[in-house]
C-alpha cells in the first residue's frame, strides 16, 4: 500500500530504520538509568522546570533528541523533523506539521517517571505523511516493551507478537454496557491550577462520572472496571492499542506524545477522535482526531458482534464517554 | 537475626522456598495468559463478580491459590495459611492472623488488570511471625519483575539488584517540600457508591488536595510531581519500596494485598502507618501499621540530610499527607 509519494517498499525501509532507532534511543535512556543506579545516585536525576514545578526536562531528554534528530537527518535529509525539546526552544506554538513527510518524536515521554525510575517511560517515534501518522515506534526499555506499527504491516509487540494480543477475527467488541467492564486510562496532567470549573476540576469530574456506580452521578455513573494513570500519554496509547486499556481520554498533551501511538492504534484497528464532547454526543459525526488538537479519545481495537460491526461498537463507546465527560480547554494557534 | 522461634538459617530456608514458589506461581499466571493469547481469546477471560461488578475472581485466582497452599502445606505443615480466595469462601470477616508463623498470600493481585492483560498483575506471598511480615515475594511475570525481601537479608529486584535502586548511604531524604516533588500512588478501588461524603468522594477529595497547586484548595494543595494508579495495591507497594513511588495512600484493601509488600518496604527502609489522619496530625505518634486495618500509608526509603534523619524526613512526609487527606471508613471485626 503506497502512502503519498512513498511506495510500500520505501515505507518498509523507513519502518525498519525507525524500529532500530527506537531501540537505540531507548537503550540510551536505560544506560543513563543504569549509570544513576550504579553510581548510588538513582533518585538524584537533575531536572529543570519548564512551565511549572511538574513540567520538567532533563539533560537526557535533550541528548536523546539530538541523537534521534541527527540519525534521521543523516538517513533522510529531505524529511522534516519535529521534536518536543526542539519545539520547546522555538518561539512559535503553532502546529508545524504540513503535508510533507515529517518525523514527530518525543525522546523521553514520562520524564517525571524517568527521574523517579518508575518504569513507565519511553521513547516515541512517529512518522507522518500527508498529516497521517503511518509509522509508530514506542520503546519502554526498563520493561523491554517495544510497540511498533507501519501502515499495511500490522501492529506488533517486540516485533514478534501481533497487537492486539488476540487474533483479528477473535477481537471482542466493546462491552455491551461500556464504559462498564472497561479499563479507563486517564492522566492528572500538568495543569493543576485550582480554578473553579478549570481543566483540573473538569477532568476530575469526568473521571468520577466514569468511575461511579451505575445510576450514580445523576445517571452519569459509568462503573468502569478500573481507572488507571501511568504518567505517560504515550504508554497509555500503546496499552490501548494492545487492548490492555479499553478507553483513553486526555487533554493537554501534544502531537509528539501521541503521533507514534496513534499510528500503532490505527494500524491495530483502534479508533481515535476528540476528547471534547460535541453539543449532541448521540448523533454528532465521529471525526478523525486532529493530531495537534491536544484533545484525544482513543478506543481499543474491537471486532464485530452478532448485531454490530467493530466500528459500531467503538462509536457506541465514544458516545458513552462523551455523555459523561466535560469539555476541556486546551488550545493553541494553528491547529 | 532470629525472629520468634526461628533462627536466621531457618528464615533463609523459608525465604528461598518463597522466592521459588513466587516464580512458579507467577509462571502459572503467565502460562494462562499465553494460552489465552495463542487461543485467539486474550480478552475473553471468564470471571465471576463478588461484592460488585468490579470485584471479580477468575478460575486462575483459585487454581494458583490451591497450588500455593498445597506447596506450603507439604513443606511447612505446622505453618498457618491465609489466602484471599480461601478467606473469601469462609464465613468470618475477622482478622485471622495470630502470633503463629503464617503465610498470607494473594495468588493474583490486580485481577482486573489480568483479565484485560494489562501487565500490572502479580502474585504476592508474605510470611508473618508474631504479627510482623518478615518475608515478602512479589512477582509480576509479564514484566519479569520479582521483588523480594527477608528480615536481615535486604530487599531485592530479581534477586540481584538491591532495593531501593540506590546504595543505602546515598538514598535521598524525602523532598524538603513534600508532597511536592513526590510521585503519589493511589487507587480508585472497588467502592464506587455515589454517597455524599462516602469513601469514593473522600478519596477523590484527598487526591485533588495532593495534586492541586501550592496555595490551592485552601492551602491544602500539595503539587505532587505525579498521581499514579496501577490497579494493584501490591505493585504500588513494591514500587514504593523501590523508590519509584514516594508515597502510597490507600484504604480498602486487605492483608493479603499488603503483607508481602510491607515486608519488602520495611526491609528496604520504608515506613508504613495508617492512612487515616489522627485528630492532631502534627503531633500524634506515628505508629506501625496494623496489618489488618485496611488503611495504609507508605513512604519510600529515605536517607538523612544535614538536618534530619531519614526517619524524620519520612515522618514529615506522613504528616504532610495526613494534613491533606480525609478519614476513610473501611472497617472489619477483630482488627
Amino acid at each position: 500500500m503506497a502512502v503519498g509519494n512513498l511506495t510500500q517498499d520505501e515505507l518498509d525501509g523507513i519502518y525498519a530504520f525507525a524500529v532500530d532507532l527506537g531501540r537505540k534511543a531507548g537503550n540510551m535512556l536505560m544506560e543513563r538509568v543504569e549509570q544513576r543506579i550504579s553510581g548510588g545516585d538513582a533518585l538524584s536525576q537533575q531536572f529543570e522546570e519548564k512551565d511549572n514545578a511538574v513540567d520538567i526536562v532533563t539533560q537526557t531528554d535533550e541528548d536523546v533528541e539530538v541523537f534521534i534528530r541527527k540519525a534521521i537527518h543523516a538517513q533522510y535529509p529531505s524529511h522534516k523533523f519535529l521534536g518536543e525539546e526542539t519545539y520547546a526552544k522555538g518561539q512559535s506554538r503553532e502546529y508545524l506539521i504540513d503535508e510533507h513527510p515529517t518525523w514527530c518524536i518525543d525522546p523521553l515521554d514520562g520524564t517525571v517517571n524517568y527521574t523517579h525510575i518508575f518504569p513507565m517511560f519511553c521513547v516515541s517515534i512517529g512518522f507522518i505523511v500527508q498529516h497521517r501518522p503511518v509509522i509508530g515506534v514506542i520503546y519502554a526499555p526498563f520493561q523491554d516493551q517495544l510497540f511498533s506499527a507501519c501502515s499495511g504491516r500490522g501492529a506488533w509487540l517486540n516485533e514478534s507478537r501481533q497487537l492486539p494480543l488476540v487474533r483479528r477475527p477473535a477481537v471482542p467488541p466493546m462491552p455491551a454496557n461500556a464504559p462498564a467492564q472497561c479499563i479507563f486510562a486517564c492522566e492528572w496532567g500538568k495543569d493543576r491550577r485550582d480554578i473553579p470549573d478549570g481543566n483540573m476540576h473538569r477532568k476530575i469530574e469526568s473521571f468520577v462520572n466514569l468511575a461511579a456506580e451505575l445510576g450514580g452521578r445523576d445517571g452519569k455513573g459509568g462503573m468502569v472496571h478500573g481507572v488507571r494513570s501511568l504518567g505517560s500519554a504515550t504508554m497509555d496509547l500503546a496499552y490501548t492499542a494492545m487492548g490492555a486499556f479499553d478507553i483513553w481520554w486526555e487533554g493537554g498533551c501534544w502531537e509528539w506524545d501521541v503521533a507514534a501511538g496513534i499510528a500503532i492504534l490505527l494500524e491495530a484497528g483502534g479508533l481515535v477522535t476528540t476528547a471534547n464532547p460535541p453539543d449532541d454526543p448521540e448523533t454528532a459525526p465521529i471525526e478523525d482526531v486532529r493530531l495537534g488538537s491536544r484533545l484525544y479519545l482513543a478506543i481499543r481495537p474491537a471486532g464485530p458482534s452478532a448485531t454490530e460491526t467493530g466500528r459500531q461498537s467503538q462509536e457506541r463507546a465514544v458516545r458513552a464517554v462523551w455523555r459523561r465527560v466535560r469539555q476541556l480547554s486546551y488550545t493553541r494557534p494553528g491547529a
